[in-house]
C-alpha cells in the first residue's frame, strides 16, 4: 500500500494566515476577547483550507475541529453538539430522499418529461425549474427542503439523463449550470416571500421590536419587481458566465419521448416514490400551519421510503454524499456559532455601527447592506446571520436616518441574498455544492460577481421601486 | 427495479406490544406522567423492533425516531441533538481508526504476531487479548476507546487473517468468539479499577455524598478476586457456549511466520499507523491527567491519519459501519435519555425503593443488585445508568440495612457488569456488535446467561471475599 497523496504545499497559506491572525492577538481590538480572536484565526484558516484543499473539505474540517478543541477554544461537549443540529439533519435526509429518486428512476422520468415539455434549450430548462421553485416558495418556509428535497433530486436526474456527472468529469455538459442556477433561483425566491425562508419571519419580528411592522403583502410587493428582474436576469448571466456545453437540444423532444417509451410503465417503486414525495411536499408546504418541522417531514419521508422498500438501509449507509456533508457542514456551523457566542460577531456589528455615526443616510444605507452582505462569509446559516446581526444593523440604519421600512425590508431581502457568497452560506448550499457539479473556486467566484448584480437590482432598482409605491 | 424486501410480519410484535403499552396509559402508575409512559411504549417497541428486525437496526431506529417526534413526545431540536453526543463520536472515530489498521496491514501484522506467540489454541488467543485489555484498563478510563480504538481493530484483523468475516458468513470460524470474549473482557476489566471506566469515579463521588468513601485501592482490592475469577471463567464459558470452529491451530506458528515473511518489511503506511496509534494510546492513557478528552484524542488520531496520508477522506465517507452505528446508537441513546428526563427512570428507582421497605437486608441487597442489573435494558450508556439510578439504589440499600461499603462497591461493579445485557448497553457494545460478528439473538441470549455467572461470582464470591478482608 502507498500513502495517500496529500498536497502539503496547499497547507501553507491557511496555516500562515491562521498563525498571523492568531499571533496578532496582542494588537487585537479591545472589544474582542482573546478566545474570540483565536477562534476567528482558526475559522479563517479552516475556510482558506476549504479553498486551497490540501485534503477534501471533510478532512480540512476534521483538522479544524481538532485544532479548535485541542487549543481549548471550544470544549469537546459543545463542539461535538454541532453534529446534532436540526437543519444539518434536514440536509442529510435530503440526500437520502434524492437517492430514492435516482434509484427508482422516477427522477429520470420527471426529467425526461421536463425535457419533452421545455427542453428545446438548456436555458429554457433552467427557467422552468426555477419556475417550479417559485410556485413552491410562498408555501415552503424551508428553502433547504425546497432546494434539497424537491429540486435537487430532479436536477441531478436531469443532468444524469444528459450524461452529465462529476464522476466522469462531464459535469459542465449541463449539470453544473442547472445546479448553480437552482442555487440562485432558490435564493431569489426565498427573498421574495415572507414565508419562503425560515429566517424571514425572524427578521419581521426583530423589526417589530423597533416599531417597523412588515406585513406578508408588504414584503411581497416590495420584493416583487427586484425579485422578478433577478429571476429573469440571473439565470441568463449564469448562462453566459458559466455556459453549459449542451445549449440547444433540438432533437430533445423526440429523444426524450423515445427514452420515456424505453422506461416503460410507471413501476411499483416509482409509484411509492412519487406518493411519498407528494406526502413530503404537502407536509413541507403545510408544515408551518400544522406545526410539523421540516426536518420531521424529511424523517417521515425516509421512514416511508424504508417501510415501502423503495430504499434499503444499505442505500442509506452507502450515501457517502450525506455523511461527507454532515461532517464538514456541522464543523463550519459549529465554528460560526462559536464566533458569535464568543462575542466576535457582536463586536463586529457594533464596530460597523460605530463607524457610521454622522454619515449621510444614503451612503450609510449602502455601507450597511454591503457590510451585512460580506459579513456572511463568517456565517454558515442565513437564520444565524439574521439572529446575530439584523437588529444591530437595523438599529444603526434607523439612527443614521435611513427610512425604517426601507432598511428593514432591504436587510430582510439581503438576509437571503447574502447566500451568494460561499458553499456553506445557507442550507441549500452544502447540498447543491456537495453534488460535486460546481467546483469551490467557481462557486465562490461566480457568487462574488453575482453579489454585484444583486446590489444593482435590489439596492438600486428595488429602493426606487419601493419609493415609487410609497413604501418610504 | 424491484422493491426491497421488508419482512412486514416482523413488525407485528413490536407494534402490538408498543400499542398495548401506549393504550394502557389510563391505568399507568400515578407517579409516571402520560408523556413518560408513551415514551416508554415507543422505546419498548423500538427495542423489540431491533430484535425482530423487520428492517436492519438503523431503519428501525429511524422509524422509532420519527414516531417519537411525530407523536410530540420529544421536540425535534432535542431529538436531533442526540446525534451530537460526545461518546457517540468517540465510537464513530474508533471505526475510522480501525480502518487504518486494516488498510495498512498493520492490524494483520499484529494479529499474526499474536498468533505466532499465543496461537496454539483459539482460547489462548482470547486470553492473551484480554490480557492486553487488563494491562491497559487501570490507565484508560474510556472503556470505549480501549475496546473500540485499541482492541477491536486488532481482533478484526486477526479474524480476517483466519478467513473469518460476516461478509462471507464465516464469522463463526473465530471472529465471533474473539469479539464476544473481548466484549466481556473489556467489561470485567472496567469493573476492576476505579479508573477503568468513566462512570466509576462518578459512582465514587455519588457514594461520597452518602458518606461512603471508596478509595482507588479499596475498589481494586474488593474487585480483585471476583475480577480475576471472571477473567478466567467467562472466556471459557463463552468458548463452550459459543465455540469457534477453529479451535486448535497447531500449525499456526509456522503458518503465521510464513505469512509475516510474505508481508515483507514494515511499510511506510504501517510505520505511520503504528506511530499515530502509540500517540493515541498514550493520550488515552494519560488523558485524564492531561485533561484531554478521549473523543478529542480520537479526533487527533484521525487528523494525523488524514495528514500523513494513511487514510483518504474517501475511506472515511465509505466507512458504512461508522455511519450505521452513528444512526441507531444515537437514536437509542436519545430515547433512553428522554426516559430519564421525562421521569420514567426516577419513578422506577423510587418504586423499587418503596417495595423494599421492611425486607431482610440480604434479600434486599440481592434484589437491589438484580433490579439495577435488569433495569439496564432501558439504558444505552453505563454512565447514564449510574447517574440516573446509583444514588437512589444506594440510598435504599443503606436504609434497608445493607453494609454501606458493600452496597456502594457492588453497585459500582454492576454499573459495569450490567452491560451484559444488550447490544446498546455501553460504548464498546455498538462497536463490537456493529462489526457483524455476533447476531443480535446470540448477543442477547449469551449475555442473559452470563448475567447469572456474574451474580454468582460477584454477589456470591465477591461479597464473601469483601467480608473476609474486612471491608464490611
Amino acid at each position: 500500500m502507498q500513502l495517500e497523496k496529500v498536497d502539503y504545499k496547499k497547507f501553507i497559506v491557511p496555516i500562515v494566515v491562521g498563525l498571523i491572525i492568531w499571533f496578532l492577538a496582542p494588537i487585537k481590538p479591545a472589544g474582542v476577547s482573546i478566545i474570540a480572536w483565536h477562534m476567528f484565526a482558526v475559522f479563517v484558516a479552516t475556510i482558506i483550507g476549504c479553498i486551497t484543499q490540501p485534503l477534501p473539505i471533510g478532512g480540512v474540517a476534521i483538522i479544524g475541529f481538532t485544532v479548535t478543541v485541542f487549543t481549548g477554544l471550544v470544549p469537546m461537549e459543545t463542539a461535538v453538539a454541532g453534529f446534532g443540529n436540526n437543519s444539518i439533519w434536514l440536509i442529510v435526509m435530503a440526500f437520502f430522499i434524492s437517492r430514492g429518486f435516482i434509484k427508482t428512476g422516477l427522477g429520470r422520468r420527471i426529467a425526461l418529461t421536463f425535457v419533452r415539455l421545455f427542453g428545446k434549450r438548456t436555458l429554457g430548462l433552467a427557467y422552468s425549474l426555477i419556475g417550479v421553485d417559485l410556485v413552491l416558495a410562498p408555501a415552503t418556509p424551508s428553502n433547504t427542503a425546497r432546494a434539497g428535497g424537491i429540486m435537487f433530486p430532479i436536477i441531478k436526474s436531469l443532468a444524469e439523463a444528459f450524461g452529465s456527472s462529476p464522476k466522469d468529469n462531464t459535469q459542465r455538459k449541463i449539470g453544473s449550470f442547472l445546479v448553480f442556477s437552482e442555487f440562485h433561483g432558490d435564493m431569489i425566491t426565498a427573498a421574495m416571500f415572507l414565508t419562503a425562508m425560515a429566517g424571514n419571519p425572524l427578521a419581521q419580528s426583530l423589526a417589530k421590536t423597533m416599531h417597523v411592522n412588515i406585513s406578508w403583502m408588504g414584503w411581497f410587493v416590495a420584493g416583487l419587481v427586484p425579485g422578478l428582474i433577478s429571476l429573469i436576469v440571473v439565470p441568463f448571466i449564469i448562462y453566459k458566465m458559466y455556459p453549459p456545453e449542451i445549449k440547444e437540444t433540438p432533437n430533445a423532444k423526440i429523444w426524450s419521448e423515445g427514452e420515456l417509451e424505453k422506461m416503460g410503465k410507471f413501476s411499483k417503486p416509482e409509484k411509492w416514490m412519487s406518493t411519498i414525495f407528494v406526502v413530503a411536499l404537502l407536509l413541507w408546504v403545510t408544515g408551518s400551519f400544522l406545526n410539523i418541522d421540516a426536518t420531521l417531514t424529511a424523517f417521515i419521508a425516509l421512514s416511508l421510503l424504508l417501510l415501502s422498500g423503495v430504499l434499503s438501509w444499505q442505500d442509506i449507509t452507502k450515501e457517502t454524499g450525506a455523511w461527507n456533508t454532515l461532517t464538514w457542514f456541522s464543523v463550519l456551523v459549529m465554528m460560526a456559532t462559536q464566533l458569535n457566542e464568543l462575542g466576535f460577531i457582536p463586536w463586529l456589528s457594533h464596530s460597523i455601527a460605530g463607524a457610521l455615526t454622522g454619515v449621510n443616510w444614503v451612503i450609510a444605507f449602502v455601507i450597511i447592506i454591503l457590510a451585512f452582505f460580506y459579513s456572511h462569509y463568517l456565517f454558515a446559516s442565513s437564520t444565524a446571520h439574521i439572529s446575530a446581526m439584523y437588529s444591530a444593523f437595523l438599529g444603526v440604519a434607523i439612527s443614521a436616518g435611513v427610512p425604517p421600512m426601507l432598511a428593514a425590508l432591504m436587510l430582510g431581502f439581503f438576509g437571503n441574498l447574502n447566500a451568494s457568497t460561499t458553499h456553506y452560506s445557507n442550507g441549500p448550499a452544502p447540498i447543491l455544492f456537495g453534488s460535486g457539479y460546481v467546483s469551490q473556486n467557481e462557486w465562490w467566484r461566480m457568487n462574488f460577481v453575482l453579489g454585484f448584480v444583486y446590489f444593482v437590482i435590489w439596492i438600486g432598482i428595488g429602493s426606487l421601486w419601493m419609493k415609487l409605491i410609497g413604501m418610504w
